[in-house]
């Protein structure tokens, strides 16, 4: 086997076999693969596509490029939130005391400095002495005993994902969907997901420029999901303008806490329970939405959220503070 | 401008203008592209094809590339001959005594080493102490005086063409009909042909498998030629074998001369004559194939073509002698 009989296949619209995307997707890891040959198979399988086998092969290759998290012993009804888009999306801060304070297992693997807007990892972490990358023995610890995590420490999670998404930025090829389904999907599969809610934001402050697009996006996340045994929920919203009424981690997080207060502006408000309540169904907790809403709006005004996300600043907070 | 927007655009199958086709040939030969994101492009335009007026474009880019040989003033009923595929191909060296005695001025510009039959250049190389590399002034001179030269001293014409050809090697996108056409046709933009007999072999010796193959690639190349203002007729042959007896440089050399003598192999025989006759036809000397068939015959039965060998062999051999 080598890449220019793969190169050869897809750009005559042929089907690559498991072992072809295994091969390509290994040997480029380890460097055997030459960049301007990987951007081309790269080009090809944009503009030819690939098929439902195919998609599943290159999620479950980049999964096993890496580190493979199991996390089966935490919980059964561990969810997990990702975000396509948004400025100023403090969502999953409000959201993860929400569903943790409802019994539900509320784990966030985030990365560090992804794009300008900072995402959950770089806003927790303008908390003062707050440790945002525990390591992940002591992430399924935290989930464990308190249902409630966050780790920016995962680099070794499909590794292959991160090589191929740069990939595609060299040759601007970042808004092919299958590609971007099966970025999404491999990390999730590496870290044992089941149950996925995707937030897709469209509108002017996303890649996703429009209502359409996002549907189509849904589609192809729903699908990939299945593939890869991964339940999925998508919750569409608009973003043509930032989400509530701070844009910047530190004062993020204190309209994150203002919002666990209950006081929230109303689009952070409809998107946290429209988001949460999807979530909580799907986490066996609720059979319908109004049900669902009902429960997370309790966390919040109960104070219960807010005593959770209390207890995540302690437990990934204090201990740092123990080896001054 | 700038080679992320090209991308993007022939992956959605968009047109690119002149300007962006110039910038693309332009910068990637200066090494202003890097490789990984060139062979995105090739891969993207080999599979959403070029229009007319990009094929034209690139052709003309390319050949703009370096060096162009203004071939006005020699003659006006020079024709070339260019083949695809063969091995023991000595057909040039038969042809063009044959043309240079019927007073059609008969140039050959050969490539050094390309493949593992041997070139025009390479076969006649074998010829001890000839030049094959004379300069561009010295073959126009020698077709100006004596109607007939070959050199392969050409490096400078459409350097583009070969940066791009090893290009589409490196991912294996050779066999793309545009690019071939494109390829063949820049390098005779470049030295100003206007009418090109290009040969094309197809069968289990040839890189074109069949004849359907051969046709399309035929009208590929004649719609090229018209849009760069070359006047291209085809020839296609069969080749399942090696084409005469030899197969060896030198070996390959006393074939030529036996054939000039009059003693041609059958398949040989066939070949020269209707190639002849069509590059006779295109160069005004002869109304229907069979008068030029005719004079083609007489052209070696009366030894002229013979005594042209020997003049090409002297003006290129000869003068190396002085130096010694």
């Amino acid at each position: 086997m080598n890449i220019i009989s793969l190169l050869t296949k897809k750009r005559k619209k042929g089907k690559l076999s498991k072992e072809e995307i295994e091969y390509f997707v290994k040997e480029y890891s380890r460097g055997n693969i030459e960049d301007y040959q990987a951007t081309g198979l790269v080009m090809a399988m944009c503009i030819n596509g690939l098929d439902k086998e195919e998609l599943k092969d290159l999620m479950i290759a980049m999964a096993n490029s890496g580190e493979r998290i199991d996390t089966s012993d935490i919980s059964d009804c561990l969810v997990e939130k990702y975000s396509i888009g948004g400025v100023g999306d403090k969502i999953s801060l409000i959201l993860l005391p929400i569903l943790s304070a409802l019994d539900i297992t509320a784990g966030k693997l985030s990365h560090r400095g992804i794009g300008i807007s900072g995402s959950t990892a770089d806003k927790l972490s303008s908390i003062p002495k707050i440790k945002v990358d525990i390591s992940i023995d002591q992430y399924k610890e935290n989930l464990k005993k308190e249902k409630i995590a966050i780790t920016s420490n995962f680099i070794d999670i499909a590794p292959a994902e991160k090589l191929l998404y740069d990939l595609r930025r060299k040759i601007e090829c970042i808004d092919n969907l299958q590609l971007i389904a099966a970025s999404i999907m491999s990390r999730r599969i590496a870290v044992s997901t089941n149950k996925l809610l995707i937030n897709i934001q469209c509108g002017n402050g996303s890649p996703i420029k429009n209502y359409k697009d996002a549907k189509v996006i849904a589609r192809v996340l729903i699908d990939s999901g299945k593939l890869a045994g991964v339940e999925v929920r998508c919750v569409i919203s608009k973003v043509y303008e930032p989400l509530g009424k701070c844009i910047g981690n530190s004062i993020e997080i204190i309209e994150v806490i203002e919002a666990l207060k209950g006081y929230m502006e109303k689009d952070v408000e409809d998107l946290v329970y429209a988001i949460a309540s999807q979530m909580i169904i799907m986490a066996g907790k609720a059979k319908n939405v109004k049900e669902a809403e009902k429960m997370a709006r309790f966390a919040i005004k109960s104070g219960k959220a807010l005593e959770k996300f209390k207890k995540l600043i302690e437990i990934q907070g204090r201990k740092c503070r123990c080896y001054r």
